[in-house]
């Protein structure tokens, strides 16, 4: 069986757990999950039989592409009867129970699926695909081995060019410019509404542990209002933290790693609390194999910082700390599973996982580590490949 | 009174005009348009009085930044009360008719809104913020306007460097590599669902002639079926024609152009397509004043691309063409007035419109140029600052 079939069979079963007739997948990065062609249209997975990828634009590059099969999507108003020539359910009048992804899925599109198919009882199913994705292939893993490779090449080429007095944002336009000629695709994407990641956070001192809407341990201050967050044009300073939060994303996987570099040395303080954050993520690995319930991560990591004085700056200050320790990448930044208490989930096999401990001091910075990591049937595979350790330039 | 002031003025003429009662704001450029920060949260525009931001993250940084009174989001549950306090339509148990922004807030929000806020009755108010934002302010063109100064530099950058052999993904880094060194902000903003622009699209030859599922004239190949569209790996070649459709976002705004290039020479009637994307972009600039209905300019684009015989290559080819001429920009990329059929929207001075005649010509390549103009009250500015005519190498 093909891997689309399987990821598709994943998405079937649970369909069929929750009593679903079928999910009609609207979002590109879900299409290209379960088809391979992130084209324009939608997908009908019904809970038994075969998906149809009903598209829009661009049909030719569609046929070329998908592993579901291919109809050219017709008119709107008659897509109830395009429906029903090919799935029995749409035919016979009667209520047929559709998922949808309820978290992308815009009210306006939303309600122009409801005016054409009008016998559909709608559902959120923004979860079962959300832990379809949260499991990984061996292909998808791949990728994301790749990407970490890429985004260690980026690291070390910019540390290589970094001296007092350049600015974040060209730093951040190293790491940019080395990752998109090696295959970035030129975006990172991330599900959560109104959320933006740009390559990651890079910021120095005060600047980065400035409080941001970002729903991450350290936003940074960014250009001004119209992009708060990630690198500002504040030069870096000897003697302080550089927090450098970078990713890429190749062949549609992410990688998502995090070091902490000084030009010169940390304060003991800073540097204290640097090593807290990779005992931290020494202690978490240990705990990083199947069965392992996703919040005991997060609350382990919780008493650790507590248990070092540093509970009040951990993953944030004061009210804009954020509660948990990590979170699923794969062809999103925020997927499943999220380290943080309330997440249940057993660690199983295929989950890969960015771990980012971090501290932030208000006016002087942020220090921490963030790899990412596949489960396996026995433990874990580190993906991140860069050097750990402050790194002292 | 100040920007925001007037903005907030300009929607709530609408929301009056529709008898709303008011307009609830959740999609970060839009709270960013109307209050100047674009922290997490939720703005109450009434229909008359003064708008209130209920900010979850950061409140600090709102605080500092937003023209709208601050407030911070206590628990999401009680929401309704909170508004109560502020807003005596909420305090009475009497229905409230708010709009929303349904094309682009996501259904479980909208749902969780609904379950927080049952006195509502909601209704699509996409239109009235989009057209609010459709007239832009001095203060807004002097950001599109030195958005296109660097976009400029960018360009010229780029063909200094250009060599035949060197790929589509080579140039589009360095054009990257430039603006955002420059202050390019890391991402172009797209307000429709799915889709997605990287920097523009950089391509040559028969690459750059494939359709695509993005919703312009020409997509691009891409690096792979996980971002099909923009620059591939493909190597330039002499003699073919190189798309170099690119913008950049500069204090949030952004700017959108096109210019045509070959190393060496065009085929003859590549050049005189090119020729007639000038003539058409000559011609529509004389009926670019207030009044025109947008649907004539693109009507009348139409009529020339087809005198001139190039009727099937414009703006795409064959099933893949688009029925459009432009398009607004500002803090999106995908913003009113829409230049096609059914958009009868008069010209009025402060609308920003990229225009963008383009022909393609499978397994041969696209050509074609975009300006960006604003309105004025006599006529328009071209806002694009870059030589025309094709560039030749």
């Amino acid at each position: 069986m093909n891997e689309y079939a399987q990821r598709i069979g994943r998405l079937q079963q649970k369909l069929q757990a929750h009593q679903l007739d079928g999910m009609m997948i609207t979002q590109n990065v879900d299409l290209y999950y379960l088809t391979g062609s992130m084209q324009t249209g939608y997908l009908l997975v019904p809970a038994e039989g075969e998906p149809r990828f009903y598209v829009r634009r661009s049909v030719a590059r569609a046929q070329e592409e998908s592993a579901a099969a291919v109809e050219p999507l017709g008119s709107f108003r008659g897509f109830g009867a395009q429906l029903a020539q090919t799935f029995p359910q749409f035919a016979s009048g009667s209520a047929v129970t559709l998922a949808a992804e309820f978290d992308v899925l815009p009210v306006q599109q939303w309600q122009r699926l409801q005016s054409v198919l009008p016998h559909v009882v709608w559902k959120d199913g923004s979860m079962l695909i959300r832990e379809t994705r949260m499991i990984k292939s061996p292909r998808e893993i791949a990728c994301i081995r790749e990407a970490a490779r890429i985004i260690d090449g980026a690291l070390e080429n910019a540390l290589a060019g970094l001296k007092p007095g350049m600015t974040e944002l060209e730093l951040m336009s190293a790491v940019e410019h080395y990752i998109r000629l090696h295959g970035h695709i030129g975006v990172m994407r991330l599900r959560g509404y109104n959320q933006e990641v740009l390559t990651g956070v890079i910021g120095a001192g005060e600047a980065v542990a400035r409080p941001t809407y970002f729903d991450g341990p350290a936003g940074g201050q960014g250009l001004g209002p119209a992009v708060p967050q990630s690198a500002s044009r504040r030069p870096i300073e000897r003697n302080e933290p550089i927090l450098i939060d970078i990713g890429c994303c190749i062949d549609g996987y992410v990688i998502d790693q995090t070091r902490t570099a000084v030009i010169g040395d940390l304060p003991d303080d800073l540097r204290q609390a640097y090593d807290v954050s990779e005992a931290i993520i020494r202690s978490v690995e240990s705990m990083l194999k199947p069965g392992t319930l996703c919040e005991q991560l997060y609350l382990h990591s919780l008493v650790m910082a507590q248990e070092a004085g540093l509970g009040d700056h951990y993953m944030g200050f004061g009210d804009d700390q954020v509660k948990f320790l990590g979170h699923g990448i794969g062809l999103e930044v925020d997927e499943l599973p999220v380290l943080a208490k309330g997440f249940r989930y057993p660690l199983e096999p295929g989950m890969v996982i960015a771990i980012e401990p971090k501290f932030t001091f208000p006016g002087r910075g942020v220090v921490g580590i963030e790899n990412s990591y596949a489960v396996t049937d026995t433990g874990f595979e580190k993906l991140t490949v860069s050097r750990e350790g402050l790194i002292q330039l």
